[in-house]
């Protein structure tokens, strides 16, 4: 009877297996009963009562999600019913709650202890709660001792935000995963269980925020039904601690309100705004403010006007003090001048209104100074406000960074601006310790597995782990990412954390080496473009940036060229300006050089061009070997899709590879070194190629 | 041990429950363990050997296939091993699979049938063995008994296909259930596993074809790499029987070969698309052929020529003869002209090419006359053209019936349409009998659970299941799709079917009752638009097909008004056109009548249409109550998201009736009858509705 009773039980273990393949909807949060039966145990017995302190409100319901989620948890990991929280504490061992003071524990925070025979976890806050809910069961899934835990984590930022350049319509600009997750269509009626899993997965990595809408930002959301819609997910996301924000098209009051201006100085258009705050607190009280992407790329702003950023973003930040809301207006301008450089715009638009905005204002600042490029230095903004506090934007979506279908981990792009030092007041002054909080333009979409590529799954994850810690390692990032996606096995998770971290750098070289940028294509910018120069706007050009000739290569924005570099504080601006102490990683990005430039490592500057994109392209067959190496280690599934991305990946990078150099080489003149291989194809037929359905801008 | 063991399964069946939620997608294929005991017992019993027949081969990929489904479902259903398939027969009882000699039983078909004692599942080729298996397994999943078997199935038309109008960037024209389920960008090489379950759910109800390119076409899907996409769906979808095939835009020898013309009478054209043929057969040996949409809204063809659809066709089918191909030429053609009826055009156009296309071409006509209204009668096509094989085009996807939102069993429609009587070459000529095969346009999308609306499912079933076997009972197939889906509770059946079989009649009411057509809204088709009379061609107007003023409402197509209703065999056409014989559901599709005509009820003609749409109102409902008395019958999460469509549902069916009803007593100036509800607002407030985000189109 026992061996037909075992037989059943693996019988259904393996047919649910077959029947319900990994399709990586579950992400991270994945609580399947520990296989170490030692370990289950030990920790059934020190989680196995639930002590509710007599402060702990449990009917609150951002208290019940975190009461369900420890519930859910525990039943899959360990297979055990947690006992229903009770009124009064009970006595003896077991997993305690408590509530402290406002001043023990900073807000968001929470304390893991154990405290004699009870484990206790203790916040002053309900998102405290909801936090050290998922610290905890992450430890179980990673299968960590909690024998003297003594641990207590408060966010570095409040702002930890993600940002959605999702339209009304279900598209998503430089989306790759799909369409969007939010169906504006059958909203409010429609709750997609998806918008819970969307906010439990938010949750468990921290982020507090989400901002529901493009920045390239239509009127038609602050119409009365739209309101209603977003309410609707206001109310899904609010239990999981996560406010919903909207961004806010400037020339709402006229497409929308009809009225014949925009000016922010206009009494009507500040009623107009003002009406229109109070109708989104009416439907949604703890809305978090409007992001604004103003006189940017076509956007409308107050510039029209002839008013400034600082009157624009006011006037919004007027209309929404009385409820506590916040703007966040972003730095991403740039105009047309073909004098100019674009990399120094946003600072010379910003660092003269330092001072001049409301407090309920935060300047969102791209990390580096163009826009998302694979590698960029920092953006000389942060710092250089002390009265503005900043907001660093981050892209977890890879627009440029191979487009979802390449692996390509993000943190160590993330983790190198946020380690920045600018000077800006001294040295120490880290990127990081700047700003008040980061937004990351999302990667998620309608894919199963939410972001296409599985491993898009590790950048959300790392972005919400930055977001609360920034001082985090990526390596360690992506090892409790691999722990908890994949299992626990050292190996396994070694392995993957260390593609994901050198994967960043691999993609670099294969596509922009030594400091090159924004060389793709136009418009959905999927593959190489360095030869496209006839675009109606000259910085829309990758040969603005680039300026290959027949003498050199690379952006001279020291004195002698555009000057970029003197917007960096002295310390950071020597070092940039002197292409011997410049970091090589940033060489083109600040000097236009001769080919026959001498590297530190004797190479010539041509040579070396060349080498990196042959290693950014080895490096690809890197990550295929070493994913081939863990065939058998992790499920069928999902080894199969890896695979196949990676085939992907190798064959592109090929392809940024040879277009660029047989580009580069009608410019240099000069042979491919030795250990590179030359282009199959010559530049025309690199030209040629044409896809006009890539991803990621608004089907046409 | 044992109550330990005993606990942990059930903590396992619990953890799993809870974690992965009740999502859809599995479709109808759920094959969860069969609760009751004896019934499990007495199928293993009878399948738990498994006998292959010595001329099987169960190397071949789709024989393998059956057999993995076999043994995942006796895995999931009955929690047995099935051994691994011998090659000489056993002895004993068990499931035995033999091969028929091809004149045994026809093409496709299957016999399952009890021999002794043993289950016999024989056919004569492997699709028969794959439609036999899941047969087998559906009766498993409806808890039917096997003793005293003997079923012999054969599908009545060879063409069972879908047609996706799936756009190359991912959306989908009518589609409501996501977007493309197709990503043409990371194809060939990321072989999504929905592909796979796609295959398999189209196998499992007898889905043999797939186009999975708009009828929209773009000549791009021709080039070599997008071929390599097509070639590799196509790898996936042939061990599940289901044949691929693709929309021909008739211009692509221009657009894509640099042609001068794409007359169907050049050399260079015919030389082109022979070529075109080559190119994909030598990467799809068994490539199904092409769909076209020429000379129609707008697309090219070769009337642009001088040339006759005819011509056209025979210019593809000839390319497409060497390797088996056939086209599927479409009738759904109207020109613009404002003294035509646009229900009389496709029968002028194709009639009189009766014997002139090759014996590859098919021609496609949608069921009615104009294009999937809630409700037409039949086309007159049908069984009008003796020389030319016609194919049955159905809309699954819910353009015209709430584009997916509402609860519209379309079983009754499509049961309906196929039962039509003709009377041509005689009565009982049912337009079932003068067709070749059935071709539906596909409601799936990328919603986990596939249809959007978890009732749409139902309709992919539906289609399937009636292209198998035109004359299967609406309620029969409802019956399976919901013990299938929801378990095999006879109360809950029944309750789902019922509500799914009278759903049809029930928009109609609200939408377009006694024959109305054409009254929706512009470019979207969301929601009711009757007072749209400006539009550039008269035919696209809603007043071009209801003609309501001040004397009365409908279409005239008898002698006195366009005479379309001649087109018809004799006792079809006498019956119509006369109001007193004409059924009442095509009423105002062949009669204008005057507001005070009398009903066979004594109803006057305003009084009944205000009546129907009150009841159609009143029907969405007993719709809600329906499914509200399955509460806790039924799994929470799949109830509650049905509940929420309903919400829509009954709002929008208020919107239909109020709005028409506001908009027709412009013209009828007559009172609305006791019993029905006047609309609150006047025809102004309709009219001033916007929805700019509707889905079902072309993203703007």
């Amino acid at each position: 009877m026992m061996t037909r009773l075992l037989a059943l039980l693996c019988c259904l273990g393996l047919s649910t297996a077959a029947l319900r393949a990994e399709d990586g909807y579950r992400l991270w949060l994945r609580y399947d009963l520990i296989q170490d039966a030692d370990l289950r145990t030990a920790y059934q017995q020190q989680l196995g009562q639930l002590h509710v302190g007599t402060n702990v409100d449990t009917t609150r319901e951002m208290m019940a999600v975190s009461l369900r989620e420890l519930r859910n948890g525990l039943r899959g990991l360990l297979g055990i019913h947690l006992a229903p929280a009770a009124g009064a504490p009970g006595k003896g061992s077991g997993l305690a709650l408590r509530r402290l003071a406002a001043g023990e524990i900073g807000p968001e925070g929470y304390r893991l202890r154990q405290q004699g025979n009870r484990l206790e976890l203790a916040a002053s806050d309900d998102r405290g709660f909801l936090y050290g809910t998922f610290h905890l069961l992450r430890m179980l899934q990673m299968g960590e001792s909690l024998r003297g835990l003594d641990v207590e984590e408060v966010p570095a930022k409040d702002i930890r935000i993600l940002n959605h350049w999702d339209n009304l319509d279900g598209t998503v600009e430089r989306g790759y995963a799909g369409f969007s997750i939010f169906n504006w269509h059958t909203l409010p009626d429609v709750l997609d269980p998806r918008y819970t899993d969307y906010a439990r997965a938010c949750a468990s990595v921290g982020i507090n925020g989400s901002v529901v809408t493009n920045v390239n930002a239509n009127a038609l959301i602050f119409r009365d039904d739209y309101l209603e819609k977003a309410a609707a997910l206001a109310d899904v996301f609010r239990p999981y601690g996560v406010k919903i924000y909207l961004t806010a098209r400037f020339s709402a009051p006229m497409e929308l309100g009809g009225l014949s201006t925009a000016d922010p100085l206009d009494p009507e258009v500040k009623e107009w705004w003002a009406a229109k705050a109070k109708a989104i607190y009416s439907r949604i009280p703890d809305f978090g403010g409007f992001v604004v992407k103003a006189n940017s790329e076509g956007q409308p702003g107050p510039r029209e006007y002839g008013r400034s950023h600082a009157q624009g973003a006011n006037l919004l930040a007027d209309a929404l003090a009385p409820y506590g809301g916040i703007v966040m207006w972003r730095a991403f301008v740039y105009n047309s001048d073909p004098e100019a450089d674009r990399a120094a715009q946003a600072y010379e638009e910003f660092v003269p209104l330092d001072g001049q905005f409301r407090d309920n204002v935060v300047v969102q600042v791209k990390n580096g100074p163009i826009d998302f490029q694979p590698r960029e230095p920092f953006s000389p903004l942060f710092g250089a406000t002390p009265e503005t506090p900043l907001l660093l934007e981050l892209q977890i979506t890879k627009e440029y960074l191979g487009q979802g279908t390449h692996l390509v981990g993000l943190a160590p792009l993330f983790a190198e601006v946020l380690q920045a030092d600018t000077h800006q007041g001294g040295a120490g002054t880290t990127v990081a310790s700047t700003v008040t909080g980061l937004a990351g333009v999302s990667n998620v979409g309608t894919a199963r597995n939410w972001t296409g590529h599985p491993f898009g799954q590790a950048d959300w994850y790392a972005f919400g782990r930055l977001a609360w810690e920034p001082a985090l390692d990526p390596t360690a990032i992506y090892d409790e990412w691999a722990a908890l996606t994949y299992g626990a096995d050292e190996a396994v998770r070694k392995t993957i954390s260390r593609m994901l971290v050198d994967s960043w750098e691999i993609c670099v070289n294969y596509m922009t080496p030594l400091g090159l940028h924004h060389l793709m294509a136009t418009g959905h910018h999927y593959g190489p473009g360095p030869w496209v120069d006839e675009l109606s706007r000259p910085e829309w050009n990758p040969a603005y940036y680039h300026r290959a000739d027949s003498a050199g290569i690379g952006f001279d924005r020291t004195l002698t060229g555009s000057n970029a570099v003197a917007q960096y504080a002295p310390a950071v601006r020597e070092k940039f300006a002197d292409p011997r102490t410049c970091p090589p990683e940033y060489l083109l990005w600040f000097h236009h050089l001769p080919w026959d430039w001498r590297m530190d490592n004797g190479k010539t500057l041509w040579e070396e061009l060349c080498l990196r994109y042959q290693a950014g392209v080895e490096g690809t067959e890197w990550l295929a070997a070493e994913w081939a190496s863990l065939e058998g280690q992790v499920d069928a599934e999902r080894h199969r899709e890896v695979s196949q991305y990676l085939t992907i990946q190798q064959r592109e990078a090929e392809w940024w590879k040879n277009a660029c150099l047989a580009y580069f080489q009608t410019h240099s003149r000069r042979p491919f070194p030795e250990g590179v291989e030359a282009p199959p194809h010559d530049v025309e037929h690199y030209q040629s190629l044409d896809y006009p359905y890539a991803p990621g801008i608004r089907p046409r």
